[in-house]
Formats: structure tokens, sequence, C-alpha cells
């Protein structure tokens, strides 16, 4: 496929907004982001309802954390020329999606979320016996599916999230997209696809998903629809439905687009969080940054000085892999092996490059700080894009489903 | 209370469209809907996301159906000049409080509404373990407040739903209602309800109300503030709040209006109920309903002609009891206790009275159906006028919650 062609393809990702960005988040999605806005159509939603369902006591800091989301994305590089950043709240259709949804959706498919139950127990201090909090897979599938993106990235840990989505999208188009005459019409649809080879070739794709569970050929056969010139929306929408045996896809059903996700330890060695406050922010003050990095957990087993230590074991090590050249990478695995440096020494280059990127974020962010107009600009554009894909969804949902007046 | 004053209080209601209406929705609802139209500020709605909460695998008659019972509503004179009547779907902002208030919302207050088990039990065909089935009493309670209705018109039987959505209205108030100094603003609210006597008689009201449950005491505090001249919107709400101990009541709680249900029984003796398969249809064509009045159960003990009979265990008497006049009425009284007339005799005048009455629907309904474009129009301006009250509650709802942008 070329370069250009996947620039079409869409993908969509969104965060919450729960307080400013860490080196976690930078590097486990921004980094991805900030790569992918070149290559996609990409959709970044700051997802403030979703605050809501884990916090809704206090709100008080929702529009602040907002704003500071919005700068942190720019000051780590995404682009408003080049990628569509709104906020959720700003377009009013995912709740309706959500809505409508939620009618088809069996309860058991939220009750058995793995996230679900295990958020309940981690999260013993607040309150999450809510309809909303239950519902909050099924509105992150309404967010999804209503801007109908080829791909949503996430971490191998999130890939449980978007197969829930897959199902309802399946669930909706097996229930709204049926007609009469599909089949005949998928044929007729086929013969688009390049004239008898193009629909011959659908065929054979298909038969080898539907009896053999050919996922290659399912893709395939994906890819030959996409690209499928002179098809018009519909006959698009049952010939992906007819492929998987459902009707017409109307909420066509995203891939997973498996990123990159580092280890990024936070200070106490742990994964970065800020349940866990071992956080080292994008644009903490650095003299804060090189304190938080002088007492940061090194290999436990390297007590004295004169201990020679492990990299493997050392999560300062996880933040040299990110930060650091070969040399330097070299100079840390055999200077921490042979006691030839101290735990300090071998911080003092990762606390500079990372001191040193924060400065950067910091001033990168500083003309966002400066400038609100602009921050509501950005986002009151992406806003508008947002909602006219969004709006053209649900045209054609409503109509699927019957919610027509009189 | 003068009739302008009560003519500005606002009362709401809704109907689901799951076919055409009958004499039972007719005698058990619209009734009092068209007298009602008169003293308040109606707002009526056509419930079409309700009717996929127990039916959403076939949405095929969805629209034909709002388009009936809009026009039913019409042809019982209901007056576009004199109430608001609206498609709930065409207000997606329902959509998006039923989201918010979703989040503040335990599971447990759902699960416990009565309805939920009963249905569950009852539609045994029909797919109720949904999220959306589980939440439509919140959808309901959405529908409500969204409005800032002072009251909702429910029969005695619907009267626990009512009784959820003030609960919820309470629980939101409580949360985001709440302002640092809200006593302080709260008694110099207070100074504007008629100098120091209104404030002293205020102050009064709310204690008797929250010291000794005085709801008589609570309802004049409520009308009071009400009819408060050179009250900031803000200060009633605060007022109002402060009464029941909570915040600033954003979503005011209605009240119910207990209504006139007689009893409309089905021509097998039961509640007239599509789902009993019983019912007599608004327009239904005259002979047919000529033919199961004919067929209609009576008392039962009265098996021979020469039997006498007991008005009070007969359905046809509560029919007579509905459409005729005292002398019909003291006629059948007699006639039946006596054997003096049979149960034909009986029906005749109630056949005539009720053809009647179907003709003239049928005849009213006819300049409708022959006009789609006006029927858009009604409830297209009817939309419009719902969408302002809805999108400004939301202005406000939003703000509460900190839902607003960088």
């Amino acid at each position: 496929m070329s370069g250009n062609q996947e620039h079409q393809r869409r993908a969509l990702s969104g965060m919450r907004p729960t307080g400013p960005l860490h080196l976690g988040n930078f590097h486990g999605a921004l980094v991805n982001w900030v790569e992918m806005q070149h290559h996609y159509d990409c959709f970044f939603f700051i997802a403030d309802w979703h605050a809501l369902t884990t916090g809704y006591e206090d709100t008080g800091a929702l529009a602040t954390h907002t704003r500071e989301v919005l700068i942190d994305w720019l000051a780590a590089g995404l682009d408003p020329a080049a990628c569509t950043m709104f906020i959720q709240s700003r377009v009013p259709e995912h709740a309706e999606l959500h809505l409508l949804l939620s009618m088809i959706t069996p309860l058991g498919w939220l009750e058995r979320v793995p996230t679900y139950k295990d958020q309940i127990e981690q999260l013993k201090d607040r309150d999450l016996g809510t309809y909303g909090f239950l519902g909050y897979p099924l509105l992150q599938s309404a967010d999804i599916l209503i801007y109908r993106p080829d791909f949503v990235p996430v971490g191998e840990d999130q890939v449980a999230h978007v197969e829930i989505t897959r199902e309802i999208a399946r669930r909706f188009n097996s229930i709204y997209g049926r007609e009469a005459d599909f089949e005949a019409r998928c044929r007729a649809a086929a013969a688009a696809l390049g004239g008898e080879a193009g629909a011959a070739r659908y065929a054979a794709l298909r038969r080898a998903w539907t009896e053999q569970g050919d996922a290659a050929a399912l893709a395939e056969a994906r890819a030959l629809v996409a690209s499928a010139a002179g098809l018009s929306a519909l006959d698009r929408e049952r010939l992906l439905g007819f492929l998987v045996g459902g009707g017409r896809a109307i909420l066509p059903e995203p891939a997973v687009l498996l990123t990159r996700a580092p280890r990024v330890p936070g200070t106490d060695g742990r994964k970065m969080s800020k349940s866990y406050g071992n956080t080292i922010g994008m644009r903490e003050d650095p003299a804060s940054v090189a304190k938080k990095l002088r007492t940061m957990q090194t290999d436990p087993a390297r007590v004295r000085r004169s201990d020679p230590g492990e990299p493997e074991k050392c999560p300062v090590w996880d933040l040299h892999q990110l930060y650091s050249d070969a040399a330097t990478q070299e100079w840390v695995q055999t200077g921490c092996r042979s006691a030839g440096i101290g735990c300090l020494d071998c911080k003092k280059p990762l606390t500079e490059a990372i001191v040193r990127q924060v400065e950067d974020f910091r001033a990168r962010a500083r003309e966002f700080e400066r400038d609100p107009a602009l921050l509501q600009d950005i986002v009151a554009r992406g806003g508008d894009k947002a909602r006219a894909a969004a709006s053209a969804t649900m045209a054609e949902v409503r109509s699927a489903m019957g919610l027509a007046g009189p």
C-alpha cells in the first residue's frame, strides 16, 4: 500500500485528563502518536467524560486537567495541522451512540470485561458501583465506532477493550445491517471489485476466512474492498459485512494497531503511574526532576559503591535505554558490572538527558500556556472536524435503527 | 395561585411508540393531557428511544408507530398551539444528561426499581438482559430532569419511577450544587423573599420541614421561592436546594401530579392492554369496534337472558361510566339487576357512543394523515422549543460538573 493511501486510513485514540502527563504517558503513548500523525488520518481526544467514571465527586480540576493534557500533547509534538485533537464532551454524539448501543449490549459482556472487577478491587477508596462505571467500556466503544477508524493503537494490556468494541460492532451490524435481499446486493456489488476476476478473488478470500478461519485472507479481502474504486459507500459496507457473515458493516470493526510500549519505571522502580506517586512530569521543574532521579531506586543488590551491579535489575537502566546513545549504554553496562562507576555517576548523563527533554517540553509548552485563544482554537477546529465525522455516522445509525420521525 | 401563574408551571410526560393508541391510553392519559395543556406549560414527548429498551431487534415499524402516536394525540385534542409535542430522539441532549447522570447513579438503585425484575419475569420472550434495559429508569429521569418541570403527571402505579428521578436529582444537586459559601449565599438570597418578614417565613418553613418533616411547610416554602420577584435564577436554585439540605437545585425535584386513572377494561374484562390483545383502537374501523363490543365479556354469573346481573361485576359497566349519561346509567343498573334488559340491549347505547367517538377521532385524524408536512412541522417546532429548554439545562449541568474546556 502506498504512503498516500495509508495516510487516508483513520486511527483513533484518547486519554483521560487526570492531571499533567508524565514520562510514562510520553513514552507509552505520545511518542507513537507523534509518529502516527504523519501516516494516518489521526483523531486524538481528551476523554473528559471518562474521567467521571472513576472520579465523579470532585470535578473542580477537570477543566484545568483537560487544558494541561492538551498543552502536554502539543509540547510532545502533536501538530494540529497533521492530526485532529478534540475534547470528548464537545461531541455529544458520543453520548447518543453510547445510549443506542446500550440497547443491544448484554450486561454480561460489561460485567466480564477483565478490568471491571480489577479496578473495583484496586480502587477501593473510589465509588465504582455506579451505572456509569459499569458502562465505561461501552462508552469507549462508542468513542471509537463513531469515527469508523481502521485502527485503534493500543498496548497489549488494552487489546481486550478493543475486542469488546469489535463484538459490539458485529452485533450492531448483524441486527441493523440485515437487508431482505442482502446476498443478492452483495453479489451485485462484488462485480465492482475489478470485474469477474475481482469478484472471484473476493469470493475465494471470503471462503478462506469463513471456512478455514484464514485471517490473512480476511485482511486481504478487506483491503480489496477498501481500495476498490467505483464502489458506493453502502456497497462497501455490504461487502465488508458479508465477509464476516453479518449484515451491512454500518459500524466497521476497527483493527488493533499494537504499539511499542517500553517499560518506563517510576522513581521507586515500579511502572510509572500516578496511582503509585512515582512519576516524573513532562513539564516538572528541572530541579525537582534532578532531585527525584538522584534518589531513584537502583539495583537493590548494589548496597555499597564497591559492590558490582546488574543493569538488568536496575530501573535506571530502563531509562538509559530510552535516553542514552550506544556509547553511554556501553559505559553504563561495563561500569556498573565492574563497580567502575557508582550509581550517581551512572545517573549523571541520564539526568542531563531527561532534564534537557523536560526543559524542551517546558519551552514549547510556554507559547501555548501564554495563548489560551490558540488552545481554544485548536480544540474548536478539532471538535468541528470530529463532529462532522460523528454526525455522518449517527445519521446512518439512526436510519438503520428506524429512528426517523413521522 | 392565579390561573395565569399556574399556566407558567411546567408539566412533562411521554409515551412509548409501540403502536396505534387504544381507548385505555385515551382515558388513562390523553384525557388528562388535553385538560392539562390549558393549565400548565406542557411538554409531551414520544419516547422512541424507550421503545428500544424492550424491543431493539425489530425496529422496522418504529417510525410508523411514532407517526401514529402523534396523529392519535392530535385526534384526541392535543393542540400544538397550547402544548409542546416532540420526539425524544430529536433532542439528543437527553442522551448526554443520561450519560452524565449514569456517573453518579448507584447500580443498586436501578436494580431495585420494582418494575425491573417484574418486566424481566413478564416479558420472557424479550431480551431484557441489556445494559440499556437496566438503565431505562435513568433515561426516564434524564427525560424529565432536563426540562426542570414542576410536575410529572402519572398514575399511582408510576409514582416509584418519579421517586427515583427525585433521588437522582437530589444526589446530583448535593454533589455538584455545593458551593464553599453556600449558606451565606442562601441567607443573602432569602432577603429577596420580601424583606425580613419573607426571610423569616422561609427560615421557619425550612425548620418545619427539616426538623419535623412537615410536607405542607416544604410545599409552602417552595411556592414562596417560586413566586418571589427579583430573585435571580441562581439564587432561586440555592434557596430550593437549601430547603432540602442539599446544594444548589440545578436539577429541581419534580413533584408527582397524581392523575385520574379510571379502569378501562378490554374486551376480555382485564385491563385494556396491548399485551393482552384485548384493545379497542382509537381509530379502529367502526364495524370492528361494534363487533368487539358485541362479544365483549359481561358479568360471568349472568349466563341466561333471564338471569339478573350485577353491574359492579361487569366490565361493560366500567365503560358505561365513561361514556353514558346519568339516565342511561340508571337504566343499565335497574335493567341489569332486574333482568329487564339483556346484555346486548345494555351494550347498544354504549356501542353507539364509542363508535361515535371513534368516528370523531378518525375524522379529526384524517386531516393530519393527509398532511405529512404538517406533522413534520409540529414536531419540528416542538423539537426546537424542547431543545432550547434542554440546552439551557445542559449548559448549567456541564458547568456545574466542571465540563468546560481549556
